[in-house]
């Protein structure tokens, strides 16, 4: 722990960086995997089994926080953390992502945005002042700045304009957070999939000196070899002292691609969300549970795996969970896949520091491709928000 | 635990008793709450969850297993406690109730019943030799006879009828299920609100010598003093050696009034299925936790219990679940219950045993009183089945 937000690289292999993030509520390990806690809950999960796995920090949204049960009551509640249970670090994302695709009506001016509740269509206002304002009466130990996401494909000029909005909204939410001891405000590197804005952007950024840098506007539907190429062009601008958080990513493959190129946060939707619909993440590949081939399978998902949802109950049981639409069932599932995603991240910790990631990514991807013998659809990332 | 089935009181206090039945897969305190476990799990709790609350035995479903996902299939996973992974007592209920409740079409007839599945339409047959097949290929501890269940209020001819149906039913399951050592066969009194009638079947149960008896066709809606005195009615002609076992109740005043009566076993859907609908069951009463009066209410739901759903999450946290209606809303709600109705069958166990039942009754029942400061509409029974 620590009084001020220090982060350290301790080890590197290649681009990939194995180190830490001390603060007050707590050390976060990276690489490190946020479990995605949307409205102040992991879904299905409880939260000391969230940390009991290995998540040193969970991912809250503003968006959803502020319409219900709203920022000022949860301050009065004490703060996020008691609210939740969940007394190590918290990062809250903005919610720009989230207005643009869940609010309804909304609409943008220099200042701010202005939508509709999807829970009960009241008009609610975001500014980069509010934001951090929010961020602060949750008592968010990482917050986010507020920004412009635009939907991809889209014209160079509209993501060239929203990336230039979302730099003046930096710098607003900079000023509005100020100093504050033992916490990090960062900032988001936006421009699509055009390299020359995003190191733009990058690099007007690191100009603000934030605490922490991230990238987002990715893995909404791209290729994965465009979100790829983004991460090489921004990489070299970002300092190598600070974190560098990829936003909202991603498969076991994509998080392994992105740290060898560098990155060290993540979150996503996908191990909970998955989780509720029938799907595992396992050392062995992916399994789509509602498949009938499971129905008489006494395996268990991965008999090696620590995780008592991957070891003590059969892939048949959770066949029958997952087709009776069973609680247990999104339970079970959640719990292993984030299980997965923890060791996924514990693996590639150690293989950094032990110079031996490439040999670690080759095996793992071995491991996915020899067991992957279920072609179940893939469940989308959705920027974040667990719903 | 005991290579055969015996029931031993070890103690009474007027009409109550306690003690336990032995028997391979475990002991059970009476009097004892089993937690519904229809289809092959306790919703929204993991097995090791229940069994750490103390309930000794769950039960399961006829009905619902042998539609999905068969009975034969379970068999060959190796029974239902491997399937669900509870290898301690469980007892099934024969399905009667259900193809009455829940089946679409269904056609009786002297030999069985012919009903239309609830889940795919299906036909299915059950005869009182298929239902004991059935909890043998489940590999039930405690197996209901099969048993014909009328709707109250009903005329005194129809509920004759069907007493008589279901006692004819009895003694083909009671050659159906032959001499099992370990295994019980429990018979159903039936009769309705018909004093007369529940002696008779009372008294024709008797005669087959079963391993023990339920009292099935209460808590369909009759007001408690009915139920009440149908137990009343019937206790004397039941054997005080063999277990007694009240279906379907009920409500924590329900089950303590049936114990001061002379009952030794329930089970109920209340406290798991009110718990999936924001309700909760403390030792100062009923909470509903959708009232706004609960969010910003940093109370536990009741600091003094030992389970963690209880002690460690406020209400204004639980609110905020339920009305975002979150999986761990169902999770924290359903393990404060079943934590509740297990701590009121302990204290009622140890309250029989040290000759005090009444008074204990009397602080409890002030306990409710002093804490019922809300009057939630209250979840109805339906007959064993939670879905």
């Amino acid at each position: 722990m620590s009084e001020e937000f220090v982060f350290t690289v301790a080890a590197q292999d290649g681009a990939a960086r194995s180190g830490e993030i001390r603060m007050p509520r707590g050390v976060i390990r990276t690489p490190a995997f946020m479990p995605v806690g949307t409205a102040a809950t992991v879904k299905a999960m409880y939260p000391d089994q969230v940390k009991a796995l290995g998540a040193d920090v969970v991912l809250g949204n503003v968006y959803h926080l502020m319409l219900r049960p709203g920022a000022e009551r949860i301050a009065r509640l004490g703060g996020l953390h008691a609210f939740m249970n969940w007394p190590y670090p918290i990062l809250t994302d903005s919610g720009g992502f989230q207005v643009m695709s869940l609010a309804g009506l909304r609409k943008l001016d220099e200042d701010g945005v202005t939508f509709q509740s999807h829970v009960d269509g009241s008009m609610h206002r975001l500014t980069p002042e509010r934001a951090i304002e929010i961020q602060g009466l949750l008592g968010s130990d990482i917050q986010m700045q507020l920004d412009e996401c635009v939907k991809l494909p889209n014209t160079d000029e509209a993501v060239e304009k929203a990336m230039r909005l979302s730099l003046r909204w930096a710098e607003r939410c900079r000023v509005a957070f100020g100093e504050q001891p033992g916490k990090a405000m960062f900032g988001i590197v936006q421009g699509g999939a055009v390299e020359r804005l995003r190191v733009e952007s990058a690099r007007a950024l690191v100009d603000l000196d934030l605490k922490g840098y991230a990238i987002g506007g990715l893995a909404v539907g791209e290729p994965q070899d465009v979100m790829l190429a983004m991460i090489e062009a921004v990489e070299p601008h970002l300092p190598a002292t600070k974190p560098r958080y990829l936003m909202g990513v991603g498969t076991p493959d994509d998080i392994v691609e992105a740290v060898r190129r560098g990155v060290d946060m993540f979150d996503c939707v996908m191990p909970t969300r998955a989780g509720r619909h029938g799907m595992a993440f396992t050392r062995h590949g992916r399994l789509n549970l509602k498949n009938a081939k499971h129905a008489e399978d006494t395996r268990p998902l991965d008999k090696g795996s620590k995780c008592e949802a991957a070891n003590a109950y059969s892939r048949a049981y959770l066949h029958h969970l997952v087709r009776s639409n069973e609680i247990l069932a999104m339970m079970l599932l959640t719990w292993n896949n984030l299980a997965y995603y923890q060791e996924l991240m514990a693996g590639l910790r150690k293989a950094i520091r032990e110079k031996r990631l490439e040999d670690f990514v080759a095996e793992t991807k071995e491991g996915w491709e020899k067991g992957a013998t279920d072609e179940g659809a893939e469940p989308v990332a959705e920027g974040g928000v667990d719903a």
